[in-house]
């Protein structure tokens, strides 16, 4: 029996460090793992992941208004407060951290951390905004709670990418670990986002993991990545999806992109695609 | 006798924080002065505030490329690093740290911290670049050395207002504090840039704080602070100043305008002018 309750819910930047830094006077290590909420199975593994690294796991949740542009899901972003409280309890986080956006950017708030590099293509080509508002909201929660590793799921490849490069870039002394995606029985990744779909656009989103899984087998066959790319756009277009932004086969580590032919070095093949309102993204290693 | 070889000079970041880590093992505070060399006694006042304010001083040394716009002096800016080593070592500092361009921007190197509010105006508007260097060199000295204070001088007072913003906004969590200007006999303030000066430029320069220190005078007494800027600016270009980019009367923190007429709350007055090849700048409290 695990009660909410014990777990403690800090709200404030000031909290979250008194915290840490009692847990840094016995020699504690801590692990952090950001979230928007609305946590599900993935989150949770993130957690069991900073319990194998670290002594203490703290997890926060905060939607980041400015890592969402104006015509995106900020405000139907789905939040419950309560449920993810008692997952993170059940999952053995030490302390939820729910800042709110006036504690996170008070009055007079300036400073953007932007990156170039794995930053500027898919999701940020689409996206203009997204990646500068994830890094700033990132660099802020690294200099809140200082912690020796962050976790990140691999679910979202390209932000793991450039947070990984902005906090060497900014040296903040801080691991970023990547987890492995967490699936659904037909190997939908998981996503807070899947609560959007009905029960139509579920079995159409269930068949992108699947196209993107034959891409990679061609791709370790030797196949030419361009017609890949081709081949799981078309494939896509076909299960149902009304628009595929990319489908792109990369450089596992900047994101850019390969010489022309076959695969000869670590790459990653990754897609965006929306059914009706819902737009889902997902990823896997090639070779 | 104060041999300079004393003084360990670190070039990686990797060697600075395990000087810093060795430290913080036996409970000792630390102190950050960021220099581009080229030091003067203005620097030296620097590291005598951080041995007030800590048990350890660390000087960092680089002539940081991402602050200068391509036709400023970035190749010309004076360097001298075994005389820095020297009065450092009079001055007591613990450590110089002197990372080369390569061990600060690595290849692949990809993230710029930028702000709007105080790095906009003044110095942002004729040097756009500018402030957006400063605050992604200084985010990654805090971040490789992880000090308790880092000092500033209030020569840069604009630098200090935009550094001070950034750490907060970043949660950084480290003090920025300003230390006074320090002054030639004629009151000019110190700064590397004073060795680009002629002998009849020099004279020309000791006007500018005496301009100054007179607006100061006027606006205590009730001036309006447009006419004090207008009379300021006249009377540079009388003293023999070539350009005039600013003679600017600012709130004392965001350097926001004011409201028109006399000032009524914590203000600065700043300058900016070219005399031949050598930009000054330098600034003084108002009221």
């Amino acid at each position: 029996m695990v009660d909410a309750t014990s777990l403690p819910l800090l709200r404030t930047v000031a909290s979250v460090r008194a915290h840490v830094a009692a847990w840094r006077e016995r020699g504690q290590s801590v692990a952090l793992v950001p979230t928007m909420g609305a946590l599900h199975d993935g989150h949770l593994s993130l957690v069991r992941m900073g319990r194998a690294q670290a002594d203490r796991v703290v997890a926060s949740v905060f939607v980041n208004p400015r890592q969402f542009a104006p015509a995106e899901d900020f405000d139907a972003y789905p939040r419950d407060e309560m449920r993810d409280a008692e997952l993170l309890a059940h999952a053995q986080c030490d302390v939820m951290y729910c800042p709110s956006p006036e504690e996170m950017y008070p009055a007079g708030f300036a400073t953007t951390v932007s990156l170039e590099g794995p930053a500027l293509t898919l999701e940020g080509a689409t996206r203009p905004i997204h990646f500068a508002g994830v890094a700033t909201v990132v660099a802020k929660l690294l200099g809140q709670v200082r912690p020796d590793v962050a976790i990140f799921g691999e679910k979202d490849y390209q932000q793991l990418m450039v947070v990984k490069r902005m906090a060497r870039d900014l040296d903040l002394g801080v691991d970023i670990l990547g987890a492995p995606t967490l699936r659904e029985a037909d190997g939908l990744a998981m996503s807070s986002r899947n609560a959007y779909l009905s029960a139509d656009e579920r079995v159409v989103a269930g068949r992108m993991n699947q196209i993107l899984a034959e891409g990679v087998k061609a791709l370790s066959g030797g196949a030419d990545w361009a017609r890949i790319e081709a081949e799981c756009k078309k494939g896509l277009e076909a299960a149902g999806f009304q628009r595929v932004d990319y489908v792109a086969v990369r450089d596992a580590s900047s994101l850019a992109e390969l010489p022309p032919g076959a695969v000869r070095s670590p790459a990653r093949i990754l897609a965006a695609a929306s059914i009706g309102r819902t737009r889902l993204i997902d990823n896997m290693a090639v070779g």
